[in-house]
């Protein structure tokens, strides 16, 4: 299984600079001062890089989500009851949950996968790679083996190999499981040395007996299985979950498949962290979302130098960031696509006579 | 004309706080950990303040670009040639720049208004409503008589009026006018007693001395006028633009008529502040979309206690963040109406027999 993601990661190669560059003198010919769209502009440029075209459209979007539960949980490290990872598995095919009810409302598809929900999960539309019921406890043994890690790492590039089978121009990445802040903030301890205070947050509302639990187990659990910091997959393996791996996987499959891919809330960009570390090169298919609410994240997406576009004190997770963000992208690609020139948009005599023929408005006319 | 504008004022009353209620109310009921989708949230409550109903939809969503010449270009204040202000209000009809090729792709309708354009404009779909043919040099003397400032107000008040009875569910306000960051720095410092120093950014692009003879301008201007910070129509006058007088007239109109309304970027965010010190209720109907790179923005957006909540470093103007602003405030409608609440969302035997069943699924199931 390890050859099998290292032939993925060999795959991947970086951003397309010539086509960047094309897309860059587009910006730069299009009448608006220069960088007035600022990130729009980036983003259509970056857009640029990943598919090596200067034009591109963001039709078919797909979330995908991945669900799974944590044993740590056991330590009571979450406010929510662990079942609701379960019920939310299956809500997030109908539409109900916030992630679901905004993709529904925007046109955008949502792809849930069980990767290692603690129970079975009856629902047909929940895509079934369980790897285990869930991970064992963290604070008194390693989350899962080695091979559990990279059986769910699979699992996800498996699901970026789908969306290019199927057309897909954008994918984001969510995700359910209750303890994942808990996991989320070890595995960034593990990766940047930051300090488990830096790094650990209140999750979906800890009070502060339960927060500062949160936090002696994560220290406990950095300091009794010495995850290597070298090694993303020894850190999954130790101290993440299977939802983690296998959102580490998208990204990586992303990128390896040359499909932009965006990062929803704190989990998301950890998981993003794990992928770029395994391969620098991802950063080149990364888009940021939101600013997550939840402390980690601004350290995180740090780290992988992008600079989120949308501030609205988001801790929801599930993908929840993602249909704006994909809106945000599109409006990028409609600059750089539907605005004229200063060639085309200079008015000389030919151009007021055709305005004067007044045979073009295709805007609402007012007050006639 | 300040008698119709009086009755305007003391038409427009606060937010509806039962409506408020309800919707807080609705919120704490939905299926999530409480406040995790931040502004979301808060968006979908403002606007059921804004208009008495707890469940919203933004189906026409209408930006209102008022377009006008200063006469304080003659200093040299600007990087573009004052002319583009024509060109761009024509073009702006027709899908071609920032704003209206994002409007046009995300159908929004756009509304041009000539309020001061320097020349005739040749294009039927331009609203006429021409005050003059541009403002007078404000270094030298006032940029135009308070009645003047008046008739641009009320052309602002009429296409709220317009945009009610037209059915339109959320305005945006946006601007052409070469020179127009001048008018709204000298308007800001003015207002808040903020020093020119604080207020006052490069606008299009300007090069360092143009940009300290913009300073100086400004500064010359506020003293040899000395408008009364109390009265905002007089600043307006004294040191605006028509621009402005008639995006503060949209601000006041929306309030009146109980449309939520959009700020754009640095000119709308002054023009909002005219207008919530003409009528300080005017504040419940404000939505931010973008924090505007032009300096004074965050400035203005403080003194209106909002905050902005799409992040990309634009400063183009025309309305240009409205798009992404409508649509995030849909996401918040999506919210409001489409997520499940905690008891709809509950698990138990009735719901995973309709869920075996497999009969309701709408959204994508992946890989059978």
């Amino acid at each position: 299984m390890e050859t099998a993601l290292k032939n993925t990661i060999a795959f991947i190669r970086p951003a397309d600079q010539a086509a960047m560059e094309a897309a860059r003198a587009r910006q730069a010919s299009l009448a608006k001062p220069p960088r007035s769209l600022g990130q729009l502009e980036e983003i259509g440029i970056r857009l640029a890089g990943v598919t090596g075209k200067v034009h591109n459209q963001l039709k078919k979007r797909r979330i995908v989500v991945l669900c799974a539960d944590n044993g740590v949980c056991a330590e009571g490290v979450s406010a929510t009851p662990q079942s609701v990872t379960l019920a939310q598995t299956i809500n997030l095919t109908r539409g109900m949950t916030g992630a679901s009810a905004l993709a529904h409302h925007f046109g955008d598809e949502i792809v849930v996968v069980d990767v290692g929900v603690m129970s079975d999960v009856p629902c047909a539309a929940v895509v079934n790679k369980k790897v285990a019921y869930g991970t064992k406890n963290l604070r008194h043994e390693p989350a899962m083996t080695r091979q559990q890690a990279l059986q769910a790492m699979m699992a996800g590039i498996e699901q970026a190999c789908i969306a290019k089978a199927e057309g897909v121009d954008v994918l984001g990445v969510g995700e359910m499981g209750i303890g994942n802040t808990t996991t989320s903030s070890a595995v960034l301890a593990a990766l940047t040395g930051a300090s488990v205070e830096a790094v650990t947050g209140r999750g979906g509302g800890l009070l502060d007996s339960a927060f500062a639990v949160k936090k002696q187990v994560i220290r406990e659990a950095l300091d009794k299985h010495q995850p290597d910091p070298n090694d993303p997959i020894d850190v999954l393996a130790k101290v993440g979950g299977f939802d983690l791996c296998a959102m580490c996987g998208v990204f990586l499959g992303a990128a390896a498949e040359r499909i932009p891919v965006v990062i929803d809330g704190f989990i998301s960009v950890v998981a993003a962290l794990c992928a770029a570390r395994l391969c620098p090169h991802v950063k080149d298919f990364l888009f940021p979302s939101h600013a997550s609410f939840e402390v980690g994240y601004s350290i995180a997406v740090k780290e992988l130098g992008l600079q989120p576009f949308l501030l609205l004190d988001m801790r929801l997770g599930e993908g929840s960031g993602c249909p704006l963000a994909f809106l945000t992208m599109e409006a990028a690609c409609a600059v750089m696509n539907e605005m004229a020139t200063f060639a085309e948009a200079a008015i000389n005599d030919d151009y007021l006579e055709e305005i004067r023929k007044g045979d073009q408005f295709t805007v609402k006319e007012a007050e006639k």
